[in-house]
Formats: C-alpha cells, sequence, structure tokens
C-alpha cells in the first residue's frame, strides 16, 4: 500500500513499518484536544499497533473505538471512578515495556505540555526504558483556533504566553509573575490559560490588581471539539459574569488580548468544527 | 467502512462525510512541523477530498505524495523561485472558493500561530466567504517534543512564552518587551523562540542583557521531523558558538530555561523520532 495511507483495507496490518509501534518501547502520544479527526497519523497508528494503550480519563471514547481486539485498552485516569495513582501509572508503564510490550501512554492534548509527560519520561528513562515523544494537537492551539481566535497576529500580538489555571495567583507570597504576565498583555502578547474554569475569578483579578485594562478582550473556550462546545466573549471586566451566566463547564481555554478584534471580525463567517 | 479509519481501501472515497472537504470553502489547515506522519487525521482527509491545494513552500514534500489526481496542488510559497504575494494568495482564496471548490489552504504548523493565517480569515471574511480553522501540530510544541524537552514541568516550569526571531530585540526602542521575558525565565518559565537562527545571537544577548543567567540552559533543535533533524544544547554562555560550530540551518526552534535539565537527564533512552 501506498505510504501516505493511515491504513489500507487491511487495517492494523497495512500500517507502514516505521509507523508501527516497537516492542519494549512506550510511547509517549498526544491525543489532541478530543475529537478523533485530531489525532496526529502517527497517533492513530501507534494506537492500531501496540499492545496495550495507557490512557488518561479526559479522553473522547470515539478514539478508543475500532481498535483492533488485539490492543489492551487501560483507563489510568486520575478522575472518575478508577483512580490510578502516578506511581502505580509509572510503575506499569516500565512493567509493561519490560515485557516485550509495545507501549502507548495516551495524554490528553499534547504530551509535554502540562500533564506530567516530562515526569513519565524521567521515570522511565531512570530505569532504562527505551520511549518516543509523540507530539500531539495541544488544546494551547486547538481550543482558541477551531474558535477563530489567532494566538499571534502581525497587528495585534507578536507573542504569547501559556499558564494553567490550577496554579494559585500570588502563590508563595510573590506577584512577579503576574507582573510579568500582565506586562506582557500591555505591550502586545496573548495570554493563553489552561483549565482554568474553577480559577477565572482570582486569575482575572490578579491581572487587574496587576494594572491589565477592564477593558481588555477575553474569551473562554468551553469543551473545544467535544459535544456542547461553546465560545463566551466579552471584556475582563464582565468575562467572568458571563462564564457564570452560560455556566460553562470544564475543560475550558481561556485567551486575553487584543488578537480577540480578530475573532469578533471574523466570527460571521468561520464554520465551527464538528464534534464527532 | 469505520469512522476511526482515515481511508479504507477505496481511499478519498471511503472518507466519513463530516471529514470531507466542502464545494465554497476554505479550510485554513496546519500541516504539522514536516513528517507527514505527524498531519492530523483531518488534515490528511481534507487533502484527499479538496479540489484545489494552496501550500507553502517550507512543507515537506511527502506531505504531497499520493494525494488523489482529482486534487490540484498550487505552491503558492514565498519563499524559492515563486514567490506569491500575499494578496495574491489572498485573492485566489476568494476565487477558488467563489467558483465553488472545496480550498486548503495548507500552512506549515497550526495555522493561528505566526504566519499570516488570522489574515487571511479576515480576507475570507471580509469577502463573505466561508472557512474553517483546522489546528496542527506546531513546532512550539513539536520541536521540543521530539527533543526531548518538556515546556512545562512541575519541578522546572509552570508556563512558557513563545516569540519569533524574526523580531528584532528593542524594537520602538523599548526594552519592556525583554524585561517580562526574561522576567518569566529566572521565575520559572519556558522561552521558545521560533525561526530564530539568524537572530540567535541577538536574541541571547537582549536576554543577558536584561538579566537572565549566563548559565541558564538553552538548546536548539534544527529541521524537527526532516531529514538531517540535529539537537544543539548548551547554556546562554556557550549555544551561540555550539550552533555555529554545528552549522545548525533554518528552520530551527530554540528553547531557553530550566526544563532543559529534564532532556539531559532522559535523552539516552529517547528514540529519536526518525523523519519518513
Amino acid at each position: 500500500m501506498s505510504e501516505g495511507r493511515p491504513a489500507g483495507s487491511g487495517g492494523a496490518n497495512d500500517v507502514p513499518e516505521r509507523s508501527r509501534a516497537a516492542p519494549g518501547t512506550v510511547y509517549l502520544v498526544g491525543a489532541g484536544p478530543g475529537d478523533p479527526d485530531l489525532l496526529t497519523v502517527r497517533a492513530w497508528r501507534l494506537l492500531r499497533t501496540a499492545d496495550v494503550v495507557l490512557h488518561d480519563s479526559l479522553l473522547r471514547e470515539a478514539i478508543l473505538e475500532d481498535l483492533p481486539p488485539s490492543v489492551e485498552v487501560l483507563d489510568v485516569g486520575k478522575r472518575g471512578e478508577v483512580r490510578t495513582e502516578q506511581s502505580a501509572i509509572n510503575d506499569l508503564l516500565v512493567e509493561r515495556a519490560r515485557a516485550g510490550d509495545a507501549v502507548v501512554r495516551l495524554k490528553g492534548g499534547d504530551p509535554f505540555v502540562f500533564g506530567r509527560g516530562g515526569e513519565e519520561a524521567q521515570h522511565l528513562a531512570a530505569h532504562d526504558v527505551a520511549f518516543e515523544v509523540v507530539p500531539g494537537v495541544s488544546s494551547v492551539l486547538a481550543a482558541p483556533g477551531i474558535a477563530g481566535i489567532p494566538l499571534t497576529h502581525r497587528e495585534h500580538a507578536s507573542r504569547f504566553t501559556v499558564i494553567t489555571g490550577h496554579e494559585t495567583p500570588e502563590k508563595d507570597g510573590s506577584s512577579l509573575d503576574w507582573d510579568d504576565i500582565a506586562g506582557q498583555i500591555d505591550r502586545g502578547g496573548t495570554l493563553v490559560i489552561l483549565m482554568g474554569v474553577r480559577t477565572l475569578a482570582e486569575n482575572v483579578r490578579a491581572l487587574r490588581d496587576h494594572g491589565v485594562a477592564a477593558d481588555t478582550p477575553a474569551a473562554i473556550v468551553q469543551r473545544a471539539t467535544w459535544p456542547r462546545q461553546a465560545v463566551v466573549s466579552g471584556t475582563l471586566e464582565d468575562i467572568v459574569e458571563r462564564t457564570r451566566e452560560a455556566d460553562v463547564k470544564p475543560p475550558a481555554t481561556t485567551v486575553v488580548g487584543e488578537v480577540l478584534e480578530v475573532h469578533d471580525e471574523i466570527e460571521d463567517d468561520l464554520c465551527p468544527f464538528e464534534p464527532a
């Protein structure tokens, strides 16, 4: 078959050699934001040629449909009923690779942006287990993208900064971090906050306290590429209230900055991504 | 056929309805860092069901191999022999969509991170042309990822900032931007510089001038997922010289920050991504 085709009629058997999961190796694979169409071709192929897939809970089931029956699928997510400790996940990765399995560790978004991919890599290296990192489409880019929000734009933003909403503002009593972040927004940068629904009010207050203007545009993209995806936009003045009124639920990605003017300009002709 | 399979034996004809390029619509599609395996499944499918593909020059040819003969492929890149003005690209997108074609505008990395995707979207919206944004794997994440450099890590970095090397330090006579960026690195942030080979020395000097320590780790990833990919690592003190010695060529992605300690710890067991 052609090298360019993810799989031919024979399914997993048609995956080209270089794209097959190898025995004794762990693949730290990014699953993308949710929709199976936003897996990479490499992730799609590795999933179908692995012996075992260990995945997080925040994953759309459609990604795991249609895997060959030879692939064992384990939910090692840290939410929901089955709660697996990080140390247990680490041990399982080593154990299965040492047993000669081709192991896919499937992580939401990109494996090396938040979510402990680096720590899993350290554990594997400490136990001399070969591993590969397979980059994925991070929600950092995907959520703004499908919502029609460019992170950079020649006239509006020449840089962007990414933080996670899980961090508490002024942790350690220091406000220097927020000074830097606020400064970036003031001087033509975009701020992206991952997973910041619950801490949105605190984060907005921190930005305001560090001098970011109340009329700075802000938007929150809920459940990008999942059913019930939605975009709520406003300014730092009213985004908390608007988000509350719209009953925005995690996971969500927040964007702050002047680039949102582009979003307002283009949204009427934007075809929204249609989740599977 | 199964919804989960990018294409069955029939090739383009087997692509499910929701993943097919629609007439009169422009798809701003991220091509990923280079290797065809790092296309998204959605990009792979849209490429095979489009009437016309307009692509940049910085694209691996393997991505365009195996397209059905019905797909017209136009190089509108701004490098090399054929140089197309941005306004001509904009006009062509509108013209082909209005003629009823399903148009894929294929851009390196992610369409909304640098590279004028936002401007193309504005032009389409101004002419009432329907468009969709298809996020891709940006080199921002992919180059560090395949090189074994996490952008965040619980012990080393809780945030990252992305700039482009094309920007001249202290443009407009202001050094405030560099104060912010330097501050972020000092306080546990990672800096990613896209396309910064030619301006590396200037950027390193700007960081040093704004107080970032000489022993701060830095690395440059050359041609991620292309033939002759390479990683050169050092510190702000010696990275310019090391990069010169290794004769690093664009495209390349630079990473500065403490997360590089993780890279040094794990690199022996990292399987490098093997470009097609």
